[in-house]
């Protein structure tokens, strides 16, 4: 997939430094995550069939799932660099490779549009095409619109609290991470094996739209995900969950001071207002440096004062008792709404939603450490 | 339009600020140009229909030249970014507005995407509604690798005239500029009036591929339309062009430097080296100021030493004059392709291509001189 796309690149009569690059763009950026999503589509397509994929289907498959790689490696570029992120997926942020600097905005179009070519080379032909097309443009708007928001209620350097709450911090979760990383990969599949917009029940004679239904579950779902990220960046130790937190040092619009927020009085408020999205002090991040250079990783690292005085706030107001209930909660509502999918059969020949596919996703998830 | 951006926008729950940044956004960048992209589709429909617009086919035609300058905006935001640009249009570029930075990124996918959801809202029940969406598919993937070749050919802050040539500025030129402003205005109208992909001539019994014919001759009139704009940089007065070039100063891959790397003597090309991308000293700046405050802007303002010693090359090779021989080569050349256009009739009730769409774009560029 990725030949296709140099060598189309090629096609246009490109000199070898234009050509190198996006190579590099490509190999830098694509591959090297968990590749979560793009899996997602080939295993939500086969549970649809309800048996091993063709090597043409699971080429299909494969090509859609890419996609969304893409999609993500379009926003993540992007999104470090308006962050000023360091590091992702242990290596350097594009923008921060040498050379790089803004030119990472366009490489990071580049990755978008690479999708909408492969989508003509492999699917042109297909009925389902345009519902392909439409599904990629819909979920990128809606991670942009999810990406401003985030970008206004906590922007890089302006620390105030008053722009959070729980409401704003699931509306930008739902926006910026739910859609594409749950429901795109999901709709792909659905579509590559032919799910309709809508199909009426053998069983009940019920008419059943199932990209709304599937939306209505795996939306929450990815709410929860997000949320469970919020909450081990607080609670995990390196050794855990691979990194260091820094949502707090970063006035990150997280679960975790939302809910805190929401409980603390006027005392615990005035802490959280004046230690959040506070840099430690140069001296604080040496000693950070040096203790974690002869840790295992079991604990947390050194912290600095203003980051553990919100952790005790958080501590204080009993975050992990009140994540333990909102997990054990959320995990009874959608377990509910899977339970409620009705597999009775199409009345046509129509293949229909199972809820194979959301006990897979939430088997992953529930209770997960890292 | 603009209101049904906007109202889809809230329809989606987004708070009061999101949706007020979002109208922002699209005022300070869509609006404000001289659309003469957006124009060209409307113009063209009209044409190629061969009578005025009725109300709805208007509007129709109206939405797609929104949608180019929506497509020219997204690049706009971008480009001004990554070349440190500081105005545009008469006003601050987008980046610089206070509170903007670098959430320009995400602003301008947003242009980008607004095309996408104005299209589905639109021309969803068009059979050539999927055409509409690969035409800007392919359009904004290869103006974004124009403007990689851009980007890579002359880095900001890097001055290597050796990676300059006339044949790199012809491939970015074509890439950057020429399908976006010229084939894709035109193409779209093609797709709105019905235009197939091929018909046979009534009178000639010959098969015309119409979309690859219009390529051929509006890439030439882009590149020459470029090539302008280049020569206009150089020799334009403020008065005349409304703006003082800077291509010079700005290490622009321009017509006019390849065309002098291709002709210079060894000295001219040392002067070239040495002076080319060569900011104004402060005190030049400064000079150069104050002249302008108090100028008509008649003439030509004052200029840095490197500046003046690059133009001096450029009058010393006779620039004025190859471009003069330029323009009327290129003009008979794009004349001879136009005049080939058989307007013989389809065999069927295809409408078809006309002379007269080529010879109003050319009309507009030939010996312009602003
Ligand atoms: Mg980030
Ligand atoms: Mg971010
Ligand atoms: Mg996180
Ligand atoms: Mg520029
Ligand atoms: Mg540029
Ligand atoms: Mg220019």
């Amino acid at each position: 997939i990725r030949d296709e796309l140099l060598t189309h690149f090629k096609s246009y009569g490109m000199p070898a430094e234009a050509f190198n690059w996006y190579a590099r763009n490509l190999d830098h950026n694509v591959p090297g995550g968990k590749l979560n999503r793009g899996i997602s589509v080939v295993d939500t397509a086969e549970i649809l069939k309800g048996q091993a994929l063709t090597d043409e289907e699971y080429f299909r498959a494969a090509v859609l799932g890419w996609g969304v790689e893409l999609l993500q490696a379009f926003f993540l570029v992007t999104d470090d660099l308006m962050d000023s992120s360091i590091t992702r997926r242990g290596q350097p942020c594009w923008y921060r490779v040498p050379k790089v600097g803004l030119i990472a905005v366009n490489d990071a179009t580049m990755l978008e549009s690479a999708i909408y070519h492969l989508l003509k080379v492999y699917f042109r032909k297909e009925l389902y095409y345009v519902d392909l097309l439409e599904l990629f443009h819909s979920v990128a708007y809606q991670t942009e619109i999810g990406q401003l928001l985030d970008l206004i209620t906590a922007p890089p350097n302006e620390v105030d609290l008053d722009k959070f709450s729980l409401k704003r911090h699931s509306l930008i979760v739902v926006y910026k991470t739910a859609f594409y990383s749950f429901y795109l990969p999901v709709a792909l599949a659905m579509r590559l094996c032919g799910v309709p917009d809508s199909y009426v029940l053998a069983s009940s004679s019920e008419s059943v739209a199932p990209y709304e239904l599937a939306k209505e579950i795996l939306i929450p779902l990815g709410e929860y995900f997000q949320v469970q990220d919020d909450f081990l960046d607080f609670s995990g130790t390196p050794a855990q969950i691979g990194k260091v937190g820094t949502d707090i040092v970063d006035n990150k619009c997280s679960w975790c001071i939302n809910t805190a927020l929401a409980r603390a009085s006027p005392e615990q408020r005035k802490i959280l207002d004046e230690n959040y999205g506070v840099e430690p002090t140069p001296e604080e991040q040496e000693l950070a440096k040096k203790v974690s250079d002869g840790k295992s990783g079991e604990e947390q690292g050194y912290l600095g004062e203003a980051e553990k005085r919100v952790k005790a706030v958080f501590e204080e107001i009993g975050l992990r008792r009140i994540y333990a209930e909102y997990e054990e909660a959320v995990y009874k509502k959608i377990s509910a709404l899977i339970d409620n999918v009705d597999e009775g059969g199409a009345r046509g020949q129509e293949v229909v939603l199972k809820k194979e596919i959301f006990r897979t996703f939430m088997d992953k998830i529930y209770r997960r450490q890292k």
